[in-house]
């Protein structure tokens, strides 16, 4: 098994957890907290699947996610009150699995032929979305649209990619280098509370 | 007209009737309350040939569909009132309904060569997820997350398909259990009042 | 530059802004204003390219939406204040945009072999739909099925079309017609309050 499948693994845990949580709260039943922990785990590539029309989208190619959602979201009910034990832990899964989310993303727009700009939208799409769609399901405003500093790291590694792409560097380093740029400047931005500025009416 | 496709029909006009009465109540203009009948209709399995990638989706392709949802809807809006008089059948339709959209999905995944558990998955998307997306428009929480139990019945349905595939027996009987098990097992589940646990925050 | 495309232009640059408009009245954060903004403009378009399966969807294919979106979006922070000032504009260009945008729908369902009424519903939904999933993440029951007259314009428009056909009319004839139906009822509605009556419950 190699690094990256590894990472992805990690990724895909802490995002349905993380998922799981948030349906916990919601007060839903068991199923419901399933559905939700699904969408935040692969809701975010399913759609830029079925946006760049690659399909069955890859969930259901690989019996491994599905695997990983159910004993994840297992684990997340029955550990439910002691949750905060492993928040740190969780916190560094997810911010490790957007940044390679990040890159998954961008290596299915090249791979698609597309523009830089889409590949990176792409990127952005994969790591961020299925909180999105968790949120709409769960009936609020996508946290990620009023001060979740989560796209603006994505965007940078994407960038980042690109910009590397265009000297003799080898791939694995590209990899590492624009993953690592996603990852430092979400933990930079958590631990110095910076976000984006709130666009607010003016009159 | 075979009795699959008779059934068929009757489960889009419960689904289409059952939607229409959602809209009413959050009084929404006529075009509203058509788009709100028709998703509850036809989004579980748009949803579901979108993700395996068959499209047009089948709702495109067969204007039997749209006929019965325009003709469904103009009833349900004309009859608004007097509609608690056809419940139980409005009841009875929609629950063959669920057990033949859960088949209808598993036979499109094992055609598309997937994987059991993504056959059923499918089977379940396609009877529950037009109530989704209607309770997301509706701007709701599903109440398929909170204490609908329809997707069990579908889950088991499915579940008993791939195990009778497992032996000798003709199709049609392999379609008539599974899809008397998703039926039997919903109004045994309503009679009895048997929802899943709530998964309430520890503290 | 032909004048459709022109349009599109116009059509995309009204949609953009008027989405950002309410992503900053809902105190969303720049990115969140973006995301918004992008969504009201080519969302309906992608939903409909997603359904019939043409993929990638357009804006993934032609640069000029994205340009078109950023450049548009920082305009509308920047000119919040003053926006007022154009609203008119503004109203203009969405009506002409939901014109062109409706043809450009029933245009991509003709191509693809698809029955009339699919072909208008796929006007509709290019024309409209961007604005109910704008609506959806910003967690509100979309206002489209609430007292908006947009859809039933681009339904007379679709339906002008395919009554145009049927006659030798130069295409472009067919065009200017069927589009000026959707601007000029959608023009009068407004005008004179006309809106499709709500379907309350009755008891």
């Amino acid at each position: 098994m190699d690094m990256l499948y590894l990472i992805d693994i990690l990724g895909t845990i802490a995002f349905t957890i993380s998922g799981a949580l948030v349906a916990i709260n919601k007060r839903m039943d068991a199923f419901g907290v399933f559905i939700i922990a699904s969408v935040t785990a692969v809701g975010g590539g399913t759609l830029r699947d079925v946006l760049i029309g690659s399909t069955p989208v890859v969930w259901m190619q690989d019996m491994t996610y599905i695997y990983l959602i159910v004993i994840s979201t297992i684990f997340a009910i029955i550990a439910r009150s002691k949750i905060d034990f492993f928040r740190t832990s969780l916190f560094l899964f997810d911010t490790i699995g957007i940044g390679l989310y990040t890159l998954i993303g961008v290596e299915k727009g090249v791979t698609a032929g597309l523009h830089p700009i889409i590949c990176i939208a792409l990127g952005v799409m994969s790591a961020c979305f299925g909180g999105v769609i968790r949120d709409i399901l769960c009936n609020e405003i996508p946290v990620l649209f009023r001060k979740e500093i989560y796209a603006i790291p994505c965007l940078l590694g994407g960038v980042t990619y690109f910009v590397l792409e265009l000297f003799p560097i080898p791939d694995n380093l590209v990899f590492l280098v624009s993953g690592g740029i996603v990852i430092v400047t979400r933990l930079l931005a958590v631990k110095f509370h910076i976000a984006l500025p709130i666009i607010a009416p003016k009159s």
